[in-house]
């Protein structure tokens, strides 16, 4: 018997299902219902077409309804919203929005993609035509559109996570002048702790965008034709446009008001196969609850790559395959000029909240051999569990970000652990790694923390210590540490160390810092095994002088 | 007590292990010897700095003597050759080469990392002081100095393996005319099956380098003061230097005369532990046989990602610490002017002559989201066993090569399948990828091989076929058609072709292709679903293309 699907969202997670099931099934009826004028098109590339570095609009559209309907034989139908889900009779009701007509159509099979919307948080005044969010090619047009036609110079960006960082680049790059104003004390704060979202700060800085942390827009105010926003920090500052990107919430009004179960987030419960509590009504996407496939715990995770694959296995369950969803470890990434960051797994803080118990590892390794042109460091920041199982891993840098990520998300997509990082053999010729790539570094400094060879010490047990019971010590050369170094830190180059042992104290822990952590390991090394007490400072220095400039930065601002 | 472990051999296995073990052990005494003037130089750089792509010679010492000695207080002997080992004495003998005296040096441990010696083959007249190997600073400098007193126009390279397509690249760099002989059908034969091959070909030629492929060197000449190559195939083309890069063969007379097991290729026998056959000596790099990580075979791999590790855990092993290495898989890459290429495990080729069962899956995907500027395609094969187990990869392409072969190599590592590879969660931004990565593609193609959703037919199936006993259909547009297709193709554009398939013979084989396999992919799975017996291309146009071109460019230079 021929099966009929109807769906529901025409992007990642809908036209990737579409186009799954009719390869599986040239016989079944799919039907792809999408509210927007719009289907599969680049949600992704939207900030990029807003900064004119994606010129032509076309390109936005990965696949066409014509398209979809020539090659996939899929009866598309856009400006068509699903209003509601009558699950006893498998029916929904549908408004095709530019007549109005309302109908019905009923389904044997019913996958849900909605997406998520973005949140608009509730703002004394906040309303206008130079308001956005962005989220679709309408958002997209209107924002487009409204550069074109008023020229504004001033943009305020509401949130630095991901969205938010891309269009303050794009706007940037569209030739305004950027705010960008966060609650939290930090961009992207659900991915990077501190100091890895440090180096971030001065960049966008760098690049010319205002950066307001820890710092809530209160109010905005229109004052002599001019658009004021109203800062939690007492700051006003003028803007003629705004974009609020400050999350999305799933879009599962339809599923609510079925009464299909809810979970995390509000967001659809789906079983390992992608059927929500109704199984005749799966769901995937921005829409639904996922499990971390660390913790198993539930949880909500609205990124494209899952969503396409979740479609992918929604429709192989639909033709009765067998799935078994393994669940999301959170591996994502963003450019931030020229500067790339990602994640995956859990932050530090996380841990440090769930009582989870960890180990930390920060290194610097050169994206490709240092002798050969054009190397950059890499900031990794590595969490494990005491045992080596990866908990969490965060990458800043120039180059081989991506890369860099990918490999140690593969590790852990099996549960792998740091040990198997150092044990990867991974490519090398001069211009792509290191004879000892940046992931089996990483993996090599994690195991030494691990086996309790390199004791650590890390950034937040060095600064800010009214009275540190510690002693700092500087093994770098005399230019490094004559160039900056931390405030009473004593200072014995590493070539030094052996010949003037007898000038540190045995009473006292000794806390070793170099540039990247690696002179001051081989100090470290050398200390514990002539019976001092020592640690080594992770990330040594290039750790440390983001923060500080960092800060210095935010205090020049304040001071304003 | 404090042990005593002398070190033969002082770059990339022996100076890992010297740094490791002083990590490991402050009291150690570690005793370095170095026939060479010069430790830790970067020999994978060496290429580059024949092309000027690296500018500063001092670059190419990742350490000195003096810096040994300083951070790790290490006694390192540069211009020391260990001409003997008595094992009975555990000692060795040494020759200071610039004094001529000969010691002996006691030993607890001996760390044979020799490394390997560059073949030179036995060719009539192939003598003098334009002919060259690269394996080493003095060779480089001996190269480098040739270059610039005697200013030679044309080169002549002998072997297209890594280092010969390498050096291929920095001598055009140094803008010499150069000659790329090589005996097998193609370049990289050891890593690259034809299809993978023949890209690499045509770039090579696109960037004037005279491609000589199934062609030995027979002999050299001088007339009339001109050095002439006569090549197997009869020509004989002239040129100025010769840099021969044949492979390499490992440097065991010490260990072959000290009566130490050797095994593949002549090379050291190790235990899991690199333990040679006598307890007290230990042997890393390219000097030692391995095992493979995918099949537990012996082989032999000099690479010094591995060089490097295996350095570390001998040293760990001589610390008493618990090691057991793993084998390798065999990661390799290369620089080839705008293109990179790379592989891991096993070829086609290997596979076919080891009598394996295996199947391979072609794919083209783009290197980040087609619709971000930049992106460019990859050419992947992947190699894996009817179950799914992955037995090798290659990779081609312009951009995310080394990214795509180290995820895969990640998943290898470990023994995993291809639908590991379609499970990966990888970090996905416009920049960086696409929703659907390369590598989960790769896994979609090779898991739908697998569960025979997806009958394909490989290029070697369809060419050179004398009476082929297949009808080809050509599922593109019209204007792709028109630009090349394989001769005899029928043309039935996929969007047509659910309304034309009367028009198909039900009784014979189609073999459908498209632009990458994946339109016709579409196709075969219309047809295969209306009772045709269909199969896909595998890799479509984009694999022949470059093979066609490939063997027209031959063809061309044989009728020259
Ligand atoms: C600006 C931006 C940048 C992004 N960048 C990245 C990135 O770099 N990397 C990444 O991994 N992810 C990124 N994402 C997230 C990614 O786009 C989403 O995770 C993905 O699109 C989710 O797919 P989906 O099918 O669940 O929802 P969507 O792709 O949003 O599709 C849902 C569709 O359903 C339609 N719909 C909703 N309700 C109804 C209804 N009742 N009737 C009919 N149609 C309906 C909507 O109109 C919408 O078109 C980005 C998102 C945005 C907005
Ligand atoms: C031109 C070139 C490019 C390369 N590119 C790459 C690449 O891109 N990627 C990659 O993975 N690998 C590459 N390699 C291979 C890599 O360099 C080797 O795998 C690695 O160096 C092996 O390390 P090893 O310690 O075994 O030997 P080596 O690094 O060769 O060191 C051995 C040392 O031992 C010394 N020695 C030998 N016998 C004695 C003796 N009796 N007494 C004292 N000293 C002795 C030698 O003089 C030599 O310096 C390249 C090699 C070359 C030559
Ligand atoms: C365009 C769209 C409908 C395509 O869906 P799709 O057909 O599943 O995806 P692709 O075009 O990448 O094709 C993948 C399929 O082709 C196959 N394929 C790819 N290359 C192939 C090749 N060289 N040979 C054979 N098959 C190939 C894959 O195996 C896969 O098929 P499968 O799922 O049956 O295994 C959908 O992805 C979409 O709407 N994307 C845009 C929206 C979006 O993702 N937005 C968020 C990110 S910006
Ligand atoms: C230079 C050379 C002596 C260095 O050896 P090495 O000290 O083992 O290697 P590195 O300098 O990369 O340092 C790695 C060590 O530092 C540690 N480390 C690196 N970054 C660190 C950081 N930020 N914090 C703490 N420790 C760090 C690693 O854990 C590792 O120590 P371990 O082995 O005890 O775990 C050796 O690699 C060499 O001679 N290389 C050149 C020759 C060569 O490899 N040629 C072939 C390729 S061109």
């Amino acid at each position: 018997m021929k099966k009929k699907v109807v769906i529901v969202g025409g992007v990642a997670g809908g036209a990737s299902a579409a186009a799954r099931l009719r390869r599986l099934d040239e016989e079944a009826e799919i039907i792809l219902i999408e509210r927007g004028g719009y289907i599969s098109y680049a949600n992704c590339g939207l900030p990029y077409y807003i900064g004119d570095v994606i010129t032509d609009r076309d390109n936005l559209f990965v696949q066409t309804p014509h398209g979809l309907r020539a090659r996939y034989n899929i009866e598309v139908r856009t400006r068509h919203e699903v209003l509601k889900i009558d699950r006893q009779q498998k029916m929904v009701e549908v408004k095709e929005l530019v007549s109005g007509r309302v109908y019905q159509e009923t389904y044997d099979f019913l996958l849900l993609s909605p997406g998520a919307t973005p949140i608009r948080p509730k703002i004394p005044g906040l309303e206008g035509d130079n308001v956005f969010t962005l989220r679709d090619v309408a958002d997209t047009d209107r924002i487009k559109t409204y550069l074109r036609h008023e020229q504004p110079q001033r943009a305020l960006v509401v949130g630095a996570g991901f969205i938010g960082l891309e269009i303050a680049e794009n706007l940037v790059a569209a030739g305004l002048k950027v705010s960008l104003v966060e609650m939290a004390s930090r961009v992207l704060p659900k991915n990077l702790d501190p100091e890895m979202a440090a180096p971030l700060h001065n960049h966008l800085r760098a690049r010319g965008v205002n950066l307001y942390l820890q710092t809530a827009l209160s109010a905005v105010e229109q004052r002599d034709g001019q658009d004021w926003a109203l800062l939690g920090n007492g700051e006003e500052i003028p803007y003629d446009l705004v974009v609020i990107a400050v999350g999305t919430r799933p879009e599962t009004h339809l599923a609510k008001e079925a009464g299909l179960e809810l979970g995390t987030n509000g967001a659809i419960r789906v079983n390992a196969s992608f059927q929500t509590s109704d199984p005749s009504i799966y769901a995937v996407g921005d829409a639904i609850e996922v499990e971390s496939g660390i913790t198993g715990d539930k949880t909500y995770l609205p990124l494209a790559g899952p969503a396409n694959r979740q479609g992918r296995l929604a429709a192989d369950a639909i033709c009765g395959r067998p799935v078994k969803y393994e669940g999301v470890i959170g591996t994502a990434i963003v450019k931030v000029f020229d500067l790339t960051a990602g994640s995956v797994g859990f932050t530090e803080e996380f841990l440090k909240h769930s009582g989870q118990k960890y180990l930390t590892a920060i290194t610097h390794p050169l994206s490709h051999a240092g002798y050969y042109p054009g190397a950059t460091h890499l900031d990794i920041k590595l969490l494990f569990t005491p045992e080596g199982r990866i908990l969490g891993a965060q990458v800043v840098g120039a180059h081989n970000v991506d890369k860099t990520l990918d490999v140690i998300a593969t590790v852990m997509k099996t549960g792998g652990t740091v040990d198997d990082l150092a044990a990867l053999e991974l490519a090398y010729a001069p211009p792509f790694s290191s004879a000892k790539n940046p992931v089996n570094i990483a993996g090599y400094v994690a195991g030494n923390i691990i086996r309790g060879d390199l004791p650590v010490a890390s950034w937040d047990q060095i600064l800010d210590q009214e009275n540190p019971d510690f002693l700092l010590l500087d093994v770098r050369s005399k230019s490094q540490f004559a160039a900056g170094a931390l405030e009473g830190a004593l200072h014995i180059p590493l070539a030094e160390l052996r010949q003037r042992l007898h000038e540190l104290p045995r009473d006292k822990e000794i806390i070793v810092y170099c540039t990247i952590g690696l002179t001051s390991y081989l100090a470290t090394r050398i200390l514990i095994q002539n019976g001092f007490k020592a640690r080594n400072l992770s990330g040594g220095w290039q750790t440390l002088k983001p923060i500080l400039d960092d800060r210095r930065a935010t205090a020049a601002q304040k001071n304003r």
